[in-house]
């Protein structure tokens, strides 16, 4: 039987973290994130499947933030209202407390072009999820891709400017003046 | 002194393409796609760091492609303008004697993960460039974010459309359609 201490995939990832900033992604095996947290590498292999999974294990619980900000919006919402109300409910999953563990996790990511991959696919994945969902409550095909993908580029680029070193304001605050640039940008389109 | 036979390149392409689609991505050597064309390995490496990037060299030349567009646009262009200018002339690099080509390529990133990855990246760089030519165009920093990674994205919905089976309008034909999609998601923002 499987011991399954709470809080040791957080201890893991935190340490991990810690680790892959201070020495480097590469340098750092998972036998000593184990035993930075006074475990053993097989019990860093009960929780990961290899070390960079480490960094991207939060992925399903940011695509269910997305899609609970779907299931929340009214039955008569557009696609664009449905975006923007996953958009709100990502923010939920970036409060204050995370942020200087976000700005700590892109750093690493940053020096690693494996790790940049792995991260570009993981927002293609959640426009994907996005988009289905979208098309599950009935949106026409290359409309639910749009109005998906125009979540996750809103998402991305207020991610990076709510990271960034002196930003104060809210996850929030960012995501919804990146809503109203996009409008601003696109008023401009012949229609 | 090292010769450099014309079309050596595209040779090589051409049949690791092949070699991928037949055999697998992994299966297939660097040594084979170099044999299958009568080339040494060395030759080989002389075009391409790895066996990878046989799928990804004409990166620059896409983002070229973008980029040539901005070069044409008028000096009071909008963004939005500059994002479709970029658009219209990426078409130029996707003529319909490219399409079994790009179908072909596709297959075989979407058979292998770390190829997805790479190409989630690719996409993402194509928006940095396009940002960084907007912002030398004085458009404001989150500006040139959107419309750099408007364009991208209506890149890549339309791309997945154009190699669809049995698709037979033209690039410029489907990437406009997307950008009317746009439109007519993003006006039902408030503004």
């Amino acid at each position: 039987m499987v011991r399954w201490e709470p809080g040791t995939r957080e201890r893991l990832q935190d340490a991990a973290l810690e680790l892959f900033a201070a020495r480097g992604y590469e340098q750092t095996t998972a036998t000593e994130i184990a035993q930075a947290v006074g475990l053993t590498e097989r019990t860093f292999f009960r929780h990961f499947t290899d070390k960079r999974e480490v960094l991207f294990h939060g992925q399903q619980a940011l695509t269910d933030a997305f899609l609970a900000g779907l299931h929340d919006a009214s039955p008569g919402a557009s696609p664009i209202d449905l975006a923007v109300s996953a958009l709100r409910s990502s923010a939920s999953f970036f409060d204050d407390e995370r942020r200087s563990h976000s700005r700590l996790r892109q750093s690493v990511i940053d020096a690693n072009p494996a790790l940049q991959e792995r991260e570009a696919l993981k927002l293609v994945g959640l426009g994907r999820a996005l988009g289905g969902a979208l098309r599950d409550r009935g949106v026409e095909d290359m409309t639910a891709d749009v109005a998906a993908q125009l979540a996750v580029m809103a998402f991305g680029i207020a991610f990076a400017h709510w990271i960034a070193e002196g930003e104060q304001r809210s996850f929030e605050a960012i995501v919804m003046a990146v809503v109203r640039e996009v409008g601003a940008v696109t008023g401009e389109l012949d229609r």
